[in-house]
């Protein structure tokens, strides 16, 4: 064989993909042990994780395992906030949120502002979520309460990975996710937030087709197809499903993290 | 309950999902009957078609079948291809091609030439496909011939529900796929080019997480994300599995096409 190559060519596609939902996680509290509770969860479910699972972690739980709660009532927007929130029509406390928690803005237009986050990826409102956001012990005199993105996904993920891995004697990787909306498409997908344990992106250069021209489309970024796949299954509020189990890929192991998926800004075309 | 509304509000998120690649289709040629090869192989395959399940089918097949081979040295490219393949340094005869497969340029650079796809849709090269791409009975004195996408993806998805929901007796959907690139992430990932049987965008409107508040990302792109699925068992050349089922999504049943996924150009801040 000449091909070969590529880190992440141990891709092999089954023939059969199960995508489940692990029922019986509690509405998660901030400092909860989610690794913990996770893993009860799958025991309690009858499931026994072997080799090539995928667990599938929506970032809701994370943030609040890690309490990243904001009250907006609390928050004093800046200068710079206060003249985005007038330009886009938004609460210039949120403003002040989303502009501490990202890097730059990409697009702005009234009711949007599209940034990239500190982690690096672009999306609308720095990814906070408005929804059913409020921490449990919350007063009533407090409020509105918004949720932010967890800290470091990637980190979270390897954490998980290897309590979990440990736990059920299974070499497993796992994915934090989210669902978003995109450019030109209607309607929110899946896409990974962190990973650990396996290839982000599929790189097939070195792959040919029987003619022996090189594959047009080398890469695939096999950990958002994966998230777009839970997210089916996930629900979306607090009432959802956030852990996904995904069985049926064969992987090779891999220390990236989720930033292997983002598009070098001077590489795109839209940025 | 008051929530209820929108069209497209019967879908229900199951808890496990299959997704399943059919083996045994044969190289499609020009002319085939698709829709009796996709239907003998699920037979062989001893697969039951039930209520709910979804027919994915990689678009390659039904150009194909559909005989869209072009042969780029019978082309003869116009004064704005020969102009814009020297912009953007590609084979003149090729963006002469995507020219024609195209309603607008959306973005130019070396070696990239993305559109809008004379169907709606933005993507690279118009999804026009140049691997493995020549006709079964291609004389060695013609080419390099490749294959352009299927004329009407919606029209071929609601035909072979129609014929195969008949076939079966079960009411099933069928959606028609391409992987592609996208703006800011790395990687290629499944999209709908065609779609029948079920809603597009699963429009949440109307839903409410339990303090009250509506939900805030209230569009999801259901098909797209079948789609991204699906691709994780498709592989990607000839010799890929080019239909997969999946089995576990409650839907209502919808006449809505593939256009329903197009965020409207006026809209989109990255237009």
């Amino acid at each position: 064989m000449t091909h070969g190559g590529p880190s992440a060519s141990g891709y092999r596609v089954g023939s059969e993909l199960l995508v489940r939902s692990i029922p019986g996680l509690p509405t998660i509290e901030p400092g909860a042990d989610l690794c913990a509770l996770i893993g009860s969860a799958i025991e309690a479910a009858g499931i026994e994780l072997v080799d090539g699972d995928i667990l599938v972690v929506a970032s809701k739980v994370l943030s609040r395992a890690e309490g990243r709660f904001v009250d907006l009532g609390a928050i004093e927007p800046g200068d710079e906030a206060l003249t985005l929130a007038k330009e886009v029509d938004k609460d210039p406390r949120l403003v002040e949120l989303i502009v501490r928690e990202s890097l730059e803005v990409s697009r702005k237009a009234t009711g949007a502002l599209i940034v990239r986050h500190r982690l690096g990826f672009i999306s609308a409102n720095a990814g906070i979520d408005a929804s059913n956001a409020a921490p449990p012990d919350a007063d009533s005199s407090t409020g509105p309460w918004v949720l932010t993105l967890p800290t470091d996904p990637d980190r979270t993920a390897a954490f998980l990975r290897e309590e979990l891995s440990a736990r059920f004697n299974a070499r497993i990787a796992v994915l934090i996710t989210d669902s978003w909306g995109r450019p030109f498409r209607r309607g929110t997908v899946g896409f990974a937030l962190g990973v650990s344990g396996l290839p982000p992106v599929w790189d097939r250069r070195g792959s040919f087709d029987r003619h022996g021209r090189e594959l047009e489309a080398t890469e695939s970024a096999v950990a958002d197809s994966i998230a777009a796949a839970a997210d089916l299954v996930a629900g979306q509020a607090d009432e959802g499903r956030p852990v996904t189990l995904v069985r049926g890929i064969v992987f090779p192991c891999s220390e990236e993290g989720a930033d292997a998926l983002l598009r070098d800004p001077k590489q795109d075309l839209y940025a």
